[in-house]
């Protein structure tokens, strides 16, 4: 029902629900190359269950305020998407990802779908810390972060497992006066 | 995050969710001597634990797909709602309910938005039966009814008990082809 | 352990259980051509797994007091059997559905059945509405209504998915009154 | 519903279920003096709350098939009672226990209700052992036992706790062949 | 991570959790046959699956400490286990029950692991009296029963169903004075 | 049952349950001063019912393998804990934390107990990473983890929300390889 646009290209954010499943898996299908190395949730939305089954996990977690996730469709078809993992409103943290294939990239998609999360997450939820969590090696994820104003907290040493293989985790966050200065 | 414009007057459809549980209280303390005969579940929310628990209810249907509430703000304060009271999408019948509190009455504000509801559950979810069940004396939502091409299925006598004493629901009904005729 | 003798033919009326699956299933495939388009459920109930599963649905509702269900035995078999598919004791709104495989027919069992879960219902636990849903082709059923002095509420249009068709519903309804009255 | 004379003299065996819970109240504070050291369940239905929750429990055992309890009704009163306080299907096994208020002693109530429960358990439900567990210091209870032709198994050690005490507890058992063999 | 050793031959009590379920089972195999006839669990685990799911039932028993169940290895190898199969706090009664392979037999493991667990439930957790069940053709555990001091309470005549047999079980105990007295 | 020796002085390392609530209850009211500025956790155990609560919810945590605590007994009292907040074994990754009441202090009971727990996530259950989050003023905390040998990965700026203010958390961890080379 509802729809927000992220500028002139006719992009729109969108709630992305289980119902929703079988576009979901074909844009997945389509995006998994790419995302794959860098989401972990990519890897286990492989069939029309188990993609049901991770729309159902972001569902129940929007009904427990912990976590969200929304799609990005672009002329009409499921492009992307970006989510909050983690959303703790008692501690005023919570961390966004996002995702995008191919065919979108190169547009600021991301970028400008990241901005309207923060701009909820901060002024109607009041959260204070915004975290992004990225693979050293994911250049474009990376960029991201900078140009949302991010600054890099740290890096967790092999943190990460991805088919068998250990890799450090970039941590990057953006606190809310920061946003504010940014936005004003 | 996300906002429908339900015309030139700034009204707005929004999601309405637990968090919002104290402006919701101070709506549904406006709207009660209003609300209170007809909607059921008005007389749930007369406390913040209460109308919190009442908003997880429908959080909770939301993530299970079995029904939806949302709020309806005029000049940036809450004044109303539309909710899917239940939504099944196997048997493709649905049952929309509305409320709103004194002062936001007069502008059409619950016919607009019941329409966003009804397009959305006809088009883009592809449900056949959209139902309202109103009580016989309750003029304002029998015309809303009525404004939406409806039609009168029958009266269930003596189904509804409100402070001790029985009263009949009038059963309205909406059906796709109906809906789809009237809006092309 | 318990029966209600339901008249002079040695049928009775009995507790229907999940250990009683098997027994249940030899009936239901007996009965299904004609239950079928009528009674929802019996869809349902194809093997052991599901008979069980649909007996265990209704052991559960009785726990809850949320309905119930029981056999009919003529000559020692099973034959058929009344339910409460719903039961609000708060609201005092209750729902009765029966069904009959075709040898049993005739007799008025279903009558003698629906007759001893109204006296219940309405002189042991204070019920005041007891509804009765019936396709307007199933003759069969609404004689019974009829005959149990049920007034038609209305027609809920096209509410009733049935192998890919949509059905109407007739709404039949008797109140506590009323049943006092007759038996008077 | 449903009712089973247990003789002449107007006494029936009945469901006895949550929507009873003051009645089976009253009768618990007429019953509680006597029933109290023996029967360890009295001590938790001391006010409405807590007989509703007992009642709960067993009617969530019997629809799990682990557990039932039945009333037993004198002049239209509940007097007493009969349960399964465990009932284990696969493996033949299962618990009988009784009480019964001190105006409705010295009748067999308890014996003639008990034989309806051994009936059912194995001549309907195929059950090989079922277990009578007293108080040694309950001759009532022990007598009955011996009435029904159980035989002494054993003695607990100092296995009841009441009121802070140790007591032992005898097992009696009655097993399907002898019980057979009893009633032929 | 802990360890309590048995004695001067290396043998060891541990913790034995759903993770070790591969060397569980590994071992269950070297047992079954012995273990079978006597043990019910047994039976229950034949593969991996069964072999973690029942020492996740008593990783669970242990969360809500209504049981455990721990591991004896002997020269790294695991060769057996104690448990307590119930643990009733409140009421101060709990069951013991072991099993081993047959490799490990004729040094007296069961008992010095028994020892540890009636000491940890008498002296730590103020247990009043501790059941041991055993098959009166079971030799050796009864050999065991009786060299811990236990008394026999009685036999429960045919209670025990194992591969459509049915056979007793005899009820040995122990109470918290007895074995403070033989512990002296 | 089970306890560890951590040294020479009779400090022990030994599970820590829900039964043994008022131990630790009184031991956090010792403690409670110098460990609630670091340890979030200290805060949730203020009476004896949330201190229960927060032992099951490290109960539960343990049967399902993602969370333990353990306590630190000197002289025969309960002066400190360990705990692995997090434990994720099919990432690898877990995080420890620590806390000891006052007069325990200054005689490395704490890198002891941590020591053991890091051995056990490593040679035992194969962990990868070991992390350790300390506020930046707990230079207790600090210097345990230059002691065990950690890496500072880096600062979650103002990430943890203590009464009312926000505090920077430091990130360590200790990598598999690294530990191995270090006991070698």
């Amino acid at each position: 029902m509802f729809a927000i646009s992220l500028g002139d290209d006719q992009a729109e954010l969108r709630p992305l629900e289980p119902w929703q499943a079988e576009e979901f898996l074909a844009h997945m299908d389509r995006a998994r190359e790419l995302v794959d190395p860098w989401i972990p949730f990519a890897g286990y939305a492989t069939d029309l269950a188990s993609a049901r089954a991770l729309l159902q996990r972001y569902a129940d977690k929007q009904a427990a305020d912990t976590g969200r996730l929304y799609g990005i469709w672009l002329d009409g078809g499921l492009v992307g998407g970006v989510l909050f993992q983690t959303f703790d409103a008692a501690s005023g943290n919570c961390e966004i990802g996002v995702w995008l294939e191919p065919a979108a990239q190169g547009r600021g998609l991301i970028t400008r779908a990241a901005e309207r999360l923060i701009d909820w997450a901060v002024y109607e939820r009041g959260m204070h810390r915004v975290e992004w969590d990225a693979s050293p090696g994911n250049t474009r994820s990376i960029a991201v972060a900078k140009r949302l104003g991010m600054t890099r907290d740290g890096v967790l040493r092999q943190s990460y497992l991805y088919r068998g293989e250990r890799h450090d985790s970039e941590i990057w966050s953006l606190l809310a006066p920061e946003w504010r200065a940014r936005r004003a």
